[in-house]
């Protein structure tokens, strides 16, 4: 399965993508294409050092012409013959002429524990809400901001002297881990989706079912 | 520390907490008064059982008089001393009234991971929202619906053939263990609240700092 990456940012979600699939945790995954909207987006110089086709396509070019930008974006997809779209820290929400092109096929990591905290600039305001566990999320997207059916979540504690920069750094590293599971899932056809939900086939039982995270930790 | 407990359910919360205050757990608060709204709730028995005092205000004697049902449990409240409320399962928004006479002394108990999930029977939200982690939440009680400083919170896993019941069961053993510590901590005094958030005083670094909680668990 062809994997495009759709990076705005400095690209460590990227970079742990290309690890994962070194270390051949990405299943039938085959990461073929790095898409930027900015030529200042770190991920571009990450793709090249690594090897792999990247290109810029810049969104300040199609201001107020989302559909011109997604037709573009599938214009320099379309010879990759792409069948999954990682969106790795991409800032532009996708309208219909992109969501069309790869129905269930397009897969957001998110720095929230969805569905609190959607949209974008989200740590200062889980750090302000006094939340005790925050964390990541990885979703198939669909229309609408931060939604669609979840794949993966993973929670993280919100320490009492985080600021919204130690928080981000936290949930970081456990975007870097869900995300390439989440692909290998998809890539490997293990996603049921129904009612606007994932289920997981073979999921093995581990005896983790029972498991608990509190934050603060209990004493006594 | 003298704590009621205000009711409307089974009374499983108030079960935790007599067993914790009986293991020791809750510190310097001690468990004087159970309430609740209707002589229905299953708390009443409990109380009567463990020897605590107890007492049903019916709220349909007060219908459309918030104050009035607000002031009735405060009389009955006076000659207890009390310093502290617990809200277990009390299924009555508190108002102005009662909320003055206990600033930052009321704690509430939710099963979900607020801000997600506010409100009444959550359960079958949770379930249809597809969200992989849930969990439950012990907050300070202001003014709003399940608003007010988060102190506490424990995720647990959705699991793909939950259903409303199941995962209800799952976060409420997760309410038992994280309500008498909230407690426990508010009676003790380590509650530092600041800007709407909560720190713990004398938190001791355990290295659980760097926990993440992952649902599904990863593979390979």
């Amino acid at each position: 399965m062809k994997v495009a990456v759709l990076c705005s940012g400095r690209g460590s979600n990227l970079l742990a993508l290309l690890e994962a699939a070194e270390a051949g945790l990405l299943g039938p995954a085959e990461l073929r294409l790095v898409l930027a909207d900015s030529k200042e987006a770190g991920a571009i110089n990450i793709a090249r050092e690594w090897g792999l086709y990247a290109a810029v396509v810049p969104r300040t070019a199609y201001h107020a012409n989302r559909d011109g930008f997604e037709r573009r974006l599938l214009e320099v997809m379309a010879p990759h013959e792409i069948e999954i779209v990682v969106l790795a820290g991409f800032l532009r929400v996708l309208g219909p002429v992109f969501l069309a092109a790869f129905p269930n096929k397009i897969i957001n990591v998110h720095p929230a524990l969805l569905p609190a905290f959607p949209g974008r600039d989200v740590w200062p305001l889980e750090v302000a809400s006094g939340v005790k566990l925050a964390g990541a999320t990885v979703h198939l997207v669909e229309k609408g901001v931060d939604s669609g059916p979840i794949i993966i979540q993973g929670s993280v504690p919100v320490l009492d002297e985080d600021e919204p920069e130690t928080l981000a750094a936290r949930i970081l590293k456990v975007e870097h881990r869900i995300l390439p599971q989440a692909l290998a899932w998809l890539a490997s056809g293990r996603l049921i989706i129904e009612d606007g939900r994932v289920r997981l086939k073979d999921l093995p039982k581990t005896g983790r079912e029972e498991e608990v995270f509190i934050w603060p930790p209990l004493e006594g």
